[in-house]
This record gives structure tokens, sequence and C-alpha cells, in this order.
């Protein structure tokens, strides 16, 4: 199969194909584990991620036939394996969180997985039982599953990955952009609300660093690269910087971003509603706890990560 | 802009982030051409689309805003090349091929450009005639493009590239599929029909190989990888070897196959219309006729190209 046998933990990937999947794939076979894909058969009718599947296996990776709904292929798949990663649809697809329980009956039925990542890689859903709808349910999607892992006393490491640079800081946190805006900017409230923002592939070194590492083991890994906790007018600013320009700025209130959500397509609600618990509610601006949580800070102190700056250059 | 200043030609990709656009801009790179990608100010609503963008762009691409639909940005990005090849949507999208026309009239106010390769990839459309639908649109839409182009005495290169091996070869041409069946396929006709199955990335780079190459000057360049000119059935014989199996197989009349024309879903009518010329009126059978046609073979014979088997391989 190509793969380089090592002394490092098997990895399973889950939803591989996925925006993150893809990333977690790579970091997990740059790190040297043997890493294995669950690929449904269905996506045999997707010409797109069956070529994406299979760069997986050109470059080492071994691929495997399954699905959360075929009982005995999980079991199959996670008999050769150490750790499973899941990067199964979060906020886009309802409930396909919640297809994880399947996964979690058959980690338990195996029993030898020595570590489970479940599909997080957002907030930590334990600090957001006050989050409003639409953008609550993911939350509480993840929480069922979290607690569904406990229970079957699963050893696991959640990662609260915090706010993705490609969908928050790509625009400066403009809803629905992705590119940095050159003339305006919305500014949420004041815009002095701290946000976390972590570059994707980081996201997945930073996951796939956890995988084997004593330390995250039962523990929630909050990704923190000290210099990306910026607040969305210091992100503003520093794109400015960049192209030495500065952008017109709308201040919008709490009441009138909140008064929009109505006005949006459903799918955009969700991110209504997790800016404002971001940039009203100031819902990252805490400090990591022990004994159930750790700092990345702390664990990979080395880690040169993408700095803010460093991913809006790219833009410029 | 981390482009390295050459002798080689300047080229402008249109289409730059589609499914042969995005293999284009890496050849040309690859190929040492200073390169440049048009993008549309719309993508930045697609997060996907920009990030494939700042890709091409740390690779050393340099990224152009505009569109087809603003002359001006046209004329702009055209005064900055030497060469254009457009990769705009041919089958999906109806009639986004003779968005080209716009384009060409910019091409001939400019008046620098010394070699256009239009939205071509496929069968050559001046063949193709008597092609039904509808299959037949797309033909006809780019034999549009090309008079348009030698009305305005635009120096220019059509790739005949035949078939794109993710899309026919991948599920030995069974319609809406793209991984190989391990049980059963459908055989059109006896299966004795030549097509012509080549690998996207060798389309690319055939493609820029032959945009400063003078033998391609005002022809239409046919990808012809002479190991891969194989029948239906030799390609499933292919297969059968690979995985030790014989595969059941469903002989398919002419006329169920054209009979099944209307029980399929409109984009994969233009499929069946396609399948239809190429695996029972074998248009694929002919020779290269000069003078202006030139075989691939011929201008680039110690070209390794991804033959049939090694694709088919990396799917066992």
């Amino acid at each position: 199969m190509g793969v380089i046998e090592g002394e490092k933990d098997k990895v399973l990937i889950i939803g591989a194909t996925g925006y993150l999947g893809r990333r977690l794939v790579k970091a997990s076979m740059d790190l040297g584990h043997p890493t294995f894909v669950l690929y449904r058969p269905e996506v045999a009718s997707d010409a797109e991620k069956v070529q994406m599947l299979i760069g997986f296996k050109m470059q080492g990776a071994t691929l495997l036939q399954g699905s959360l709904d075929d009982h005995n292929s999980l079991v199959t798949a996670l008999r050769q394996v150490d750790v499973v990663v899941s990067a199964v649809a979060g906020n886009h697809l309802r409930h396909a969180v919640l297809e994880q329980l399947k996964l979690i009956e058959a980690i338990k039925e195996v029993g030898t997985i020595k570590r489970f990542l479940p599909s997080e890689f957002g907030m930590d859903v334990d600090r957001m039982e006050h989050a409003i709808p639409p953008g609550a349910y993911v939350f509480t999607d993840k929480r069922v599953i979290r607690r569904a892992i406990e229970k079957a006393n699963i050893p696991y490491t959640y990662i609260s990955a915090n706010c993705c640079a490609g969908y928050f800081l790509a625009a400066l946190a403009q809803l629905g952009h992705f590119m940095p805006p050159t003339d305006h900017a919305l500014i949420y409230g004041d815009g002095d609300k701290k946000c976390i923002w972590v570059d994707e592939d980081d996201m997945a070194t930073y996951a796939m660093m956890a995988v084997d590492d004593p330390r995250a083991l039962n523990k929630t890994l909050y990704l923190r690269p000290r210099g990306n906790i910026l607040t969305q007018m210091e992100v503003v600013h520093t794109w400015e910087k960049i192209i030495g320009k500065e952008l017109k700025k709308t201040f919008v209130s709490q009441d009138e971003w909140l008064g929009s959500i109505d006005k949006v397509a459903p799918p955009l609600q969700i991110g209504v509603a997790h800016l404002y618990q971001i940039f009203y509610h100031g819902d990252l601006e805490f400090e990591v706890e022990g004994p159930h949580g750790v700092d990345s800070n702390d664990l990979y102190p080395n880690y040169k990560y993408v700095t803010a700056e460093e991913y809006l250059k790219r833009f410029a």
C-alpha cells in the first residue's frame, strides 16, 4: 500500500474528503502515521471526491470502503487502527454530527481504540449551553457525542480549534465572504472582543500531534496560537497596514446584528448566530482551566503556526 | 509576485478553478511559464475557490481580478500576457462556451496575443456535425468559437484531448460512476469501438507544451497517447487482469442505449449522447490528417503519459 510501517499509531480518518478531513489526512501522513481513510461506496458518483481519495492513496494512505450506516464495515476498519479522527460535517448538515453515535458503538465493541477525536474543531461546546438558535444545535449535538464517549469510557481528545481562518479571518469576519474587503467592513459592536483565528492546516497538525500525546488524553485541547488571539478591530488594522489603506467601517450594534438573522438564508443564519456569540457575547474570552483543559501553547510551544498577519498577506 | 521572469511566454488562464483549469495552472507553472489567473470578484463568496486561488498565488501565479463580462478587465489582463488558455465550463453550463466571444473581442482589440487556446479539450468538434442532441450543442458552441477565432485572425491551437480519464476510464465508461466496478459492467454494443483515454494532468501538460510550439500554430492538436487508444472491452480486460476477476457483462444494443436517453436526468442525457457517439458511432476512429491536424505522438513522442493500465491500477 506504500505505507511505511513504523511505531506510530495507525490513524483512521472519517470524513476525509471534507474541508478539514483532507487536511487531517495530509497532517497524519506528514507526521508519519500509517493513515487509513473510510470512504462510502456512494462516493463513486462524485468524480472530484474519487480523485481526492485516489490522491490520498497515491500519497500512501489506505482506502477502506465503509460507512457509518454499515456496522460491520466500521468494525472491520477499526480493527486495523489505533486512533480514530472524525471530521464529519458539522454546521452544514443538520445532525450529521449525531451519526457519530454509530461510530461510538463500533469503537466500544472493538475495544482496542487508543484515542478517538470526534468531529469538533470549533468552539468549546461545553461552554456554549447559553448559545442562541440556530447556531446552538451543532453545539448541542457535539455535547451529546462527548457524553456518549465519556459514558463508553472511550479514550478521547476534544479539539477546540476555535475559528477557521478561511471562514473567519480571510474576510475579516464579513459574513458570506472569504476574501478581505478593500473598501469597507462591518465591525461587530466595537470590534473589541477577542477571537482566536487559526489556519486550517495548523488545526489539522495540532490535532494529529495530539492523537498520541498522553498529555491530551481525556482532555479538551484548546488551539490558541498566542499571536492570533486578536479582536476583529486588531485584525482589520493588520489588513489595513498590509494594503496601506484605511477601510470605511460600519459599526453594527448587537440589536441590529440579531435583527438581521431573519433576513438571511437559513445556512447564513447559523453564521449570524455564531458571529454573535464570538463578537458580541465574547464567548472566546476565557482562560483555559485544568484539569480537563490543556492549551496548545503549553503542549506545543515551539510549533510555528501561521500568524494572522502571514495569512492575510497572502491576499495582498 | 513570486513569479520568476524568464524567456517563457506569459500565460493567462481563464476558468482556473475548474476541473481542467486547475491542472492547466499547475502545468503552466511546472513548465516555467509566468502564469496569470483571471478570477471573478464573485468568487469571494466561495471559500474553497478562494483557497484554491490563494494556493496558486503561493505557488507563484499572479491573480488578476476580472470577468468575461468586464471588457476593461480583460484588456488589462491581456496586455500583461502572451498566451491565453481558456477552460471555461463546457458540458455543464449551457452556452458558457459562447461567453468566450467576449474574450475574442478583447484579444482582437489588444492585438498582441501570440496564441489562444479556447476551451476545447474534448472531441474534434469539426468532425461532429452529425452529433445527436443534447450532446451536440457543446460541439456547436465550440465550432462558433473556432470560426470567430479564425475570422479575427487570432493565432490558435485547438486541443482535441479526447476522453478525460477521470470521467471515462475511471469507471470503464459506466455512466455517472467514477470508480471501476468490481462485479458488473455495461458494455456498449460489442465494446469494440476505439476510444482514446487521456489522463487530465497529461491533457494539461500537452496543452501547455503546445502554447509556444510553432508546430501547433493554427492547428488542431490531437492528444492520442498511442497505448491509450483502446476499445471499451480492452479497457475492461485490463481492469479484470488487475483485480484478477472477470466482471459480469451486459451488452447494450444501440437501440437500448438510445432509448435510455429520456429515462435519465438532463445532465446525464448529454453523457448518454456522447457515449453513443464514441462507443456506437465510432467517432474517435479516424486518423489525424494534415495540414491542419497534428498528432501528439509526432510532436511529443518522448512524453511519458499515464497509461490506461497505470491509471486503473491506482484503484486496485
